[in-house]
């Protein structure tokens, strides 16, 4: 078993945090990953409010978290009451300003955990009071900006050393199995949060052909990009894009930006239907360069029972291996 | 001390390679990173025969390397035959195709070692006969590709595993101190390639002002950006891209590449002029993510030794801390 500080402060049996993936993270994934031994998160995402009352539903007895985009919050901000409301083991804020929001979640005796892309925006989030902080390198499924995780987890472990030393870091972007969770360890992690390998479990919701579309890749046929979010007419900030599988819908657009915003409109809702109906061709597959890790879709709870052992393995065999008294 | 399939095989005292980086790694670099157990590489870069001939003698009696950007190897092959007569311990080809070298290379018992960036290239890196293959991701100063370290490593070993289990695997990128050497490990690497921190080294040939802009920066301070090539003419193929320290040149013109291109006979001249200089404004610093990480310039020897040091402490102490047997 590995015990760190993040298990020991939230009573998990894994050091593991399952993303809040839009979409994709409803409440059958959260309570899987927390039955699991981890913690699970909802993808709050764009912000709908009987979505958030289902999953909340969905997920039972089971202690679960739920994440938001921040920027999209911001505009409806009575959201958070609702998440709230459902009792919440912890709230995860991501892309944006968390300042708003920190003192309503902190009041409420609920864990704070900020995702974060930079330096910068990781001593922000500590000023707001961040208890947990995400640190996520650009090799992420799904939005994020252009670090990556391997410099960006031990910066940020120095800086949390330097000015809070209570807040808990967690790597995220990039982890598939066993390895990147001991590497994770290496850098300074106290765990880890898993989005790609999680996405592709039997628990989330997913279309089966972008399921099978990502068995079928490589993570060098992920790309980061933004045209998804401007035919979707999605205000995100600029400074963030989203890494998603190569497909006939980013070789037209992507590079082609400003003519996609001309005919957005009728684009938007092309795009809204093929996302309906799961097609993995006109819509977009949202996953991480660790698609090039996967190989089946299983249950949430035999992944991160492998990923934890293989950690433990390594962590255990790797020095005896390498480090020799001559 | 860490011994691996590295060091075994090359013959040193540490798994650590330094990267072949142009202009700032010369025969005075090359050379102290042998002295110090590790595998130097000169930075034959662009290729100027004159500079390779006279950087190998100021390696003196240690064994080092040398390194080609391989694109422009291509239009100066013969380069190759110079650098193969000054007995080289190894030659490393990266951004381009290895194979028309590849077999000059081992016909001569020259360890051949391949720079990628990709799954791809590693695959085709491999069909050419590479004994070493350096993963590189995009956390790296200087030229790559979009890839992270943390990603690509794993999977670069599961394709080595499968298809070519002597073949050898470094990481590159982002790796700055012990923290970063002991995650490579974890994910499947023999060894480290590292640049940025030895470019911050008092052997490196770099100008004092690009040290001291580098000293005050963070990882945030670092963007890729292909500017750099257009304004030195420089035909690199499209998909390479530089990190380096965003400061006026970048500012002014990143973004702007279309503009820079129509103006690139003045700017060339320009950027050189401030290149010699020195000039961490007018030029630019080329310099990766682990600048966050870097804080004083040292020998060579004192920076490999702490990074050694500090990579097997954590590989010792970091299973106790937290595998717990309950
Ligand atoms: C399908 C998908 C949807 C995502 N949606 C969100 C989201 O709504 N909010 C969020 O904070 N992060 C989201 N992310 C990013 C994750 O929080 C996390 O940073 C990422 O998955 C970690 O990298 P990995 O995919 O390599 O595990 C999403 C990721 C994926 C794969
Ligand atoms: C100043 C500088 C110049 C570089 N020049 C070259 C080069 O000429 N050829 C090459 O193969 N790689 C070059 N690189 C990339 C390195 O080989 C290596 O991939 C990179 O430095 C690793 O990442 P790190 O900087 O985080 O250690 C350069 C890197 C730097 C920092």
């Amino acid at each position: 078993m590995l015990k760190t500080r993040l298990t020991e402060r939230m009573g998990l049996r894994h050091p593991i945090i399952s993303a809040p993936m839009a979409f994709a993270a409803g409440g059958r994934l959260a309570a899987a990953v927390s039955a699991a031994g981890g913690l699970g998160l909802i993808g709050g995402g764009y912000g709908d409010a009987g979505w958030i009352t289902q999953e909340f539903r969905a997920a039972g007895n089971q202690p679960v978290g739920c994440g938001f985009i921040t920027w999209s919050l911001a505009k409806q901000p009575a959201l958070l009451d609702l998440a709230l409301s459902n009792k919440p083991k912890a709230i995860i804020l991501s892309f944006g300003d968390p300042e708003p929001f920190a003192k309503r979640i902190k009041d409420q005796g609920v864990t704070l955990i900020c995702q974060v892309q930079t330096r910068r925006d990781a001593a922000h989030a500590m000023a707001c009071g961040a208890d947990i902080i995400v640190a996520q390198g650009a090799e992420a499924g799904g939005h994020g900006q252009s670090r990556g995780t391997l410099s960006l987890v031990p910066e940020v472990a120095d800086l949390i050393a330097k000015e809070h030393p209570e807040t808990i870091l967690c790597a995220t972007g990039g982890i598939g199995d066993g390895r990147g969770v001991a590497a994770a360890f290496m850098l300074g992690a106290d765990g880890v949060m898993v989005g790609s390998r999680l996405w592709a479990s039997k628990e989330a919701n997913v279309s089966e052909r972008m399921h099978e579309a990502a068995l079928n890749s490589t993570g060098d046929d992920t790309i980061r990009s933004q045209t998804m979010d401007l035919a979707r007419k999605l205000d995100w900030p600029r400074q963030y894009n989203a890494r998603v599988l190569v497909n006939e819908f980013i070789r037209r657009w992507h590079g082609r930006e400003s003519e996609l915003i001309a005919v957005a409109d009728e684009e938007a809702a092309k795009y809204r239907a093929a996302w309906v109906d799961g097609d993995p061709e006109k819509s977009n597959t949202f996953v991480g360069e660790v698609v090039g890790l996967i190989r089946t879709i299983e249950p949430a709870s035999d992944i991160i029972e492998r990923m934890m052992r293989e950690a433990e393995e390594l962590l255990q065999s790797k020095p005896k291996d390498i480090i020799s008294k001559s």
